[in-house]
């Protein structure tokens, strides 16, 4: 299987310029256990790092493909970013979504100009797959792309750019796009740096797969438990062969280490995280035995929940 | 009077780089009024733009009276901003503050390694003055000094560096040295652009000054009403003929519309801002009538509130 390079990240870092948020490296002197900085793609104009991906996989399409447009399945942060830089290109762009989708995330990325197409949940994949061959668009997956993955890892290269003797560098794992992307980057470009994989222990299947070396089913009535709604999801076999690559360790989090964590973030660090994007600094405040000292990067990957969440969360 | 040059403010920029954090120019795509971009000040490590000009100001002291030390008087973000500054420079710091000085405040500061000396709130600038007397220390005020007011110049230098063809930027003010700065930068840098300052009306001194020609007293038990605890202070003599210089109007906002803009920023933007932070994007939301149209950056000064009031004002 061919896995992504550095030279496919920092093709995508130029396509992405002016794009995405060159977000900086925000040291936090809260921070007791080592020194730590907090990358914040929460603040990416969609509210997560996923317009990276997105944006540079319809970038990375032949002009008269892209032309055409566009589709895509999720209901969270994907759909957003896909319909937002859909926009940016002038193309058309279907997004389609379970029809249990709250409408605030419907009206979100129908404001972004996308056409949204509800359906049962089970039936969203091929609804997309059928949508983009009856109408001949191209199909954007959340993860499941080497464009994606390139798009992701630009967050790497930032890393790499801003703190080249970087000691460890904790990252989301869901459907894995995000750790496979920043992780090819910093094990390439940041001697000795070592990156670990975070995920909510209702949701470890990559740990579990890590370790039996193989991915590991875990049922989506078990995934769905967890607070943490961006992490829910699995890695394929592209992500999960980048993941066996670039990882160091996957830490696992627990649904009131993730409550906490969202506490300090925005009581210390002044940023409003998702749960999701909570992980990180997690498992640097809970599970520091787990990890090496020095250095520390955190990835906060997105900043999406719903003030009412947001306030009982502060609330606790 | 000598005002504060671009030649000042660049020669701060260098100073302070690698200890204040580069912010960025965030886009929001919420913004329905006009295209609108944030420079959160809040995500500086102390939590407000302050560190500038505190760090710029020991920066600029000769060696032998850098190594006696600092003192400054301040109860909020300018004590934790010298504190933070002296520990960098591994110089003495001692800071006044009035003796009604919240625990938790008092703790922050002290945790940067300075001297914390509390008085009867009427003494503190009194107090200062005689510690800085009496052990030889040099005074850091918050906003009367050309260097501090440079040091918060580097803002503005940023702003014209990410968008040199900006149309409005607002700027709170208080004590002036924040717009001082960042007004000069951008009149200097930014042809056409204008530059706005923006209070409580509960403080709204700088506001009737610039109507009158002249500084104008407010009691502090009328300012004191606002929420923006960090905008109660007046402008200096030498911050206000900076103002008279560079600004183009003040906005006026009013208690309810510094508290929406709290919650717009955080379920809008990702990011926790203090209420005197706030103002800002207060006046995008609410003002539009009295600003020029056209591509506007918004100052959030800061992010340091206690995390009560913040669920407080997330929950109205």
């Amino acid at each position: 299987m061919n896995l992504v390079t550095t030279d496919d990240i920092q093709a995508a870092a130029k396509r992405i310029a002016g794009v995405a948020v060159r977000t900086p490296l925000l040291p936090q002197q809260w921070a007791t256990r080592g020194a730590l900085w907090l990358k914040p793609e929460n603040l990416q104009g969609i509210g997560a790092f996923k317009v990276r991906g997105a944006y540079n996989a319809i970038a990375a399409l032949d002009e008269s493909a892209r032309a055409r447009g566009v589709v895509a399945y999720s209901s969270g942060n994907h759909a957003q970013a896909v319909a937002y830089a859909a926009k940016k290109f002038g193309i058309p762009a279907v997004i389609v979504v379970p029809d249990v989708t709250p409408r605030i995330k419907v009206e979100a990325t129908a404001a972004h100009g996308a056409e949204v197409v509800e359906v049962p949940i089970a039936e969203r994949e091929s609804a997309a797959h059928a949508l983009a061959e009856a109408r001949n668009l191209s199909l954007i997956p959340p993860f499941d792309h080497p464009a994606v993955i390139a798009g992701q890892g630009t967050i790497g290269l930032e890393i790499a750019e801003d703190m080249p003797d970087v000691d460890v560098v904790l990252i989301p794992v869901s459907g894995g796009g995000l750790a496979s992307g920043i992780g090819t980057a910093i094990k390439a470009l940041c001697a000795g740096a070592k990156v670990y994989g975070v995920e909510p222990e209702l949701a470890a299947d990559t740990a579990a797969g890590l370790r039996a070396g193989e991915r590991v089913d875990w049922p989506m009535e078990r995934r769905a438990r967890t607070i943490a709604d961006g992490l829910r999801a699995q890695p394929s076999e592209l992500t999960f062969a980048h993941l066996k690559a670039v990882l160091d360790g996957v830490v696992a989090v627990t649904e009131d280490e993730i409550r906490s964590a969202v506490r300090t973030l925005a009581n210390k660090a002044h940023l409003v995280a998702e749960p999701s994007g909570a992980v990180t600094t997690a498992a640097y405040l809970f599970h520091g035995d787990e990890l090496p000292s020095g250095k520390t990067v955190a990835v906060v990957s997105g900043g999406n929940l719903d003030p009412k969440t947001l306030v009982e969360l502060l609330s606790e």
